[in-house]
């Protein structure tokens, strides 16, 4: 059910961005118990211009590597199992990816149960 | 007022992408009374590593030529209703694009009435 | 706290885009009180046919030159607010950039105050 978009800099290896997009779905199924086969991911990269950052805000110092995770995923994980899922991503990243956690900007959107297709024109979520 | 955001793998034609985005606004139009001219759409094109899919999650078997679709729309559609769009999409994306029913993820992201300004720096949906 | 994704047609000068991302993100520190340095942007630009968009929605005429505008922050502004952000954004991107106030779409899509990390894998704005 999460739906996952991974947006960093172009010049990355595609080995560097495999290590990324599945230390990003381990985590979350290690972090928030997400089925190991729930995942669906896009990734984009992009050019220097058009990926844009403050290299300091809240005393976090950014670099070039800097890695934008938006996920959308449905309401009803906790505070804390939020903070651990910020956690084991940080984590994950820079031993799976080489990542650097102070690169790491994650960005939940909470949506309804109801609000997911997986395919075959159905509401698989959806109480009957 | 919806927003849609449609990512698909790169490789298709013209013709395809075209038949897509139509079917994916007209679902919305017979589904959930969107109207005729309240259409923005964002098609994106991605390189088979960078749009990841489970081939199987929830019994599903899915292909290379899945389609997300990311919906941000008003709050206020009811379960129902939205069944229908997810059904009617289908139906639609096979007719008019050929795309199998597996083949598409739809997800909704809703937002208040208040979140839109659709032009002139006016929030055209708000109460005055 | 705002992460923003600027969506635009391909074939305009660098320096269009940055006063662009420049004009969108003072319009967010005037308007709404964003602090200066909490700047996050992703700018994509797109062939013509997969940006679309009614060019008369709602009675605003809009051109090629759209630019859509899609913002996630937390939850907590208030409508009188929004409305001076969509206000501000048009003038200043007007000024800034010579965008068309027509041209100009805005969306907001509202989060809560624990749904981001800015790096170390911390939840900043969480209460601890």
């Amino acid at each position: 059910m999460p739906f996952v978009r991974i947006s960093l800099r172009q010049g990355t290896s595609l080995e560097y961005r495999k290590a990324l997009a599945d230390g990003v779905h381990r985590a979350m199924v290690e972090a928030i118990a997400i089925p190991p086969d729930d995942r669906f991911q896009v990734l984009t990269e992009h050019p220097p211009e058009a990926l844009i950052y403050d290299p300091q805000y809240l005393g976090v110092h950014r670099s070039d590597r800097i890695v934008f995770l938006q996920i959308t995923l449905s309401f009803g994980r906790k505070p804390q199992q939020k903070r651990k899922l910020y956690k084991r991503m940080a984590e994950i990243l820079a031993e799976a990816a080489g990542l650097l956690p102070q690169d790491l900007l994650i960005n939940l959107v909470e949506t309804s149960w109801e609000n997911w297709s997986f395919g075959n024109g159905e509401a698989q979520y959806m109480n009957s």
